[in-house]
């Protein structure tokens, strides 16, 4: 397959994902709401009665696929073009959410979404193309680079003193403690996803990668870093409002993983000033955008309920392919089962 | 001159002007603070008082040097370049009125503004080299060519519609009326602001234009033109609110300045799809930014009196170089002289 034909499929691959998952939100939403209304409200049971509602394993479905897709699409696409346009995931629900759950959309949270098109556009026409890669031992090459390796370096030594010197201190009262563990740690996450799934392209494609150690080691890796940013992510959800958790994550996750990236990779190599310009520029008109949908979604839901259990059942699923885009997340809280009753008992 | 020393020097004269354009607000507020503390408030007085004021004349210099710089730009960079740029004369004000005025900018209109440099930078990195110009004769030709021609055509046809048809029936209850009359006229006002500029820049480089009568008929049509844009956006601002016109005509204006710069100076000719995909994307992240810092402005200043004789003394200027940023105008008349006393008044 030719060079930009790759950049082709990664580039479908990331908007089918993105389609997908911010659709499998609103399928998941209706399959929450009819749950709470066909099996009655019971406040305070926590119930689980959702896993009975067909419309919501829909939306899991859905939402897995986008996720798969997503996998897939760091095998043929740089990062740097695949990352940022998770942000069009949030669009896609945002303008679902108008249409069919009737939450209607604030006039500069059609800004938003005009600005994250826009700002996907730059980033797709100055989107680097990646040398195509026959081995994972041509990964493996990279990811030992003096470069890349002062840069995992880097990350696992900020990691530690976050984890051992600020959680304990301030990860109950600063926000960027835990979300800055998620954030690093995400950043090779996707760099380890990105190898794997590149191996398991080749693999498919007939050149067998698992003979080799180093897929193995990828492998490790991937479920290391995706349990720690789990784990610290919950924390994170758990201790402060997701308003503020998300967009904060976003942007540092995103960021991480484009340097990352942009290293191990050497995305911006042979790249002229000026397109390097443009793609930051979109990258921060995308991120802009991420925050204005964010931020106006307030203004028309300063009556819905916040707080609530974190820990839904889709985290895993979201976390597992290293897409750090938790945007969503919020929905998925505000109107978990537990939510729905609640703010019914309070009507 | 060689052709990117020409696109640096207009870029270079348009950052200027919008620094001096953007700063000349603040400093003419704060003239009109201090007449009206000076020279007592008299309600309904309709006081000129601030014409005493030197700090208000320094204002008013500084946005006369601005004009200028803005006018001499046209004649170095393509209005493709300038005419969005005319945007970061907001910013600079919306952050001077942030330090000096002490009006505190929203979280999103300091978004606003990012995004108004982040479209600016795409739009300078993808903006057209055009031709040099050696003579006004050769803008004569660009200007009867039949597209330009056809253009000019459409645009006469519809502004007559407009005056004689709409203007009266639905000119005082659909700001689209008065508002598409300026923008339409203000596209031909920076066409011959543009052609009548680099005719003076070459007569100031020893080649006599002024020879032609084609540089005395774009004199004329500056004069028509500008004198059409004055009368209409009166109109406009004395019916309507300052901050519904402001945003329509800044959008409707420079995207009719860029279509009738693309069909005159063929911008787009020799540029490949992707810059001019680059650019248009630009120009929706620059507008949006814009309206989002005109949004946000009323968040902070609900409180704010609003309303006024909107024909102040500045508007003449501005008009008189074709700039049709009038988003400045809401300040001006915020905070003209009746104003503050009718607000102290009501104190």
């Amino acid at each position: 397959m030719s060079l930009l034909k790759e950049n082709v499929t990664g580039l479908i691959l990331a908007l089918v994902s993105s389609a997908f998952i911010g659709s499998s939100f609103i399928i998941k939403k209706q399959g929450l709401r009819r749950a709470a209304s066909v099996f009655g409200v019971r406040a305070g049971v926590g119930g689980y009665y959702y896993l009975l509602e067909p419309l919501w394993w829909v939306g899991m479905i859905t939402m897995i696929v986008g996720e798969v897709a997503n996998f897939v699409a760091y095998a043929f696409a740089p990062a740097v073009l695949v990352t940022p346009l998770g942000a069009l995931s949030i669009i896609v629900s945002a303008v679902l959410a108008d249409l069919i759950l009737k939450e209607k959309l604030h006039k500069l949270g059609v800004l938003g979404c005009v600005m994250c098109i826009a700002g996907s556009i730059i980033i797709v026409i100055h989107a680097p193309k990646e040398d195509p890669i026959s081995s994972v031992l041509q990964i493996w090459n990279m990811a030992t680079q003096p470069a890349f390796l002062a840069y995992v370096g880097s990350v696992v030594v900020l990691v530690f003193i976050l984890v051992f010197h600020f959680a304990p201190r301030c990860g109950h009262t600063n926000v960027l403690v835990y979300t800055g563990i998620c954030s690093l740690m995400g950043s090779l996450s996707v760099m380890s996803v990105k190898a794997l799934g590149t191996s398991l392209k080749l693999t498919i494609e007939g050149k067998n990668q698992l003979v080799y150690p180093e897929t193995w080691f990828f492998m490790l890796v991937v479920a290391i870093c995706v349990v720690m940013q789990m784990n610290y992510l919950n924390k994170a959800l758990d201790t402060f409002n997701t308003a503020i958790v998300s967009p904060i994550y976003y942007v540092m996750f995103t960021t991480l993983t484009i340097l990352a990236s942009v290293i191990m990779f050497k995305d911006w190599d042979g790249q002229s000033g000026s397109t390097i310009a443009s793609e930051i520029c979109g990258f921060i008109v995308v991120l802009s955008g991420t925050i204005m949908l964010h931020a106006t979604k307030d203004f028309e839901r300063t009556h819905s309920f916040r707080g609530g259990t974190p820990s839904s059942p889709t985290l895993s699923v979201r976390l597992y392919n290293g897409n750090g885009d938790m945007l969503h997340k919020e929905d998925e809280e505000n109107e978990s089962p537990e939510c729905i009753s609640r703010r019914q008992d309070l009507c």
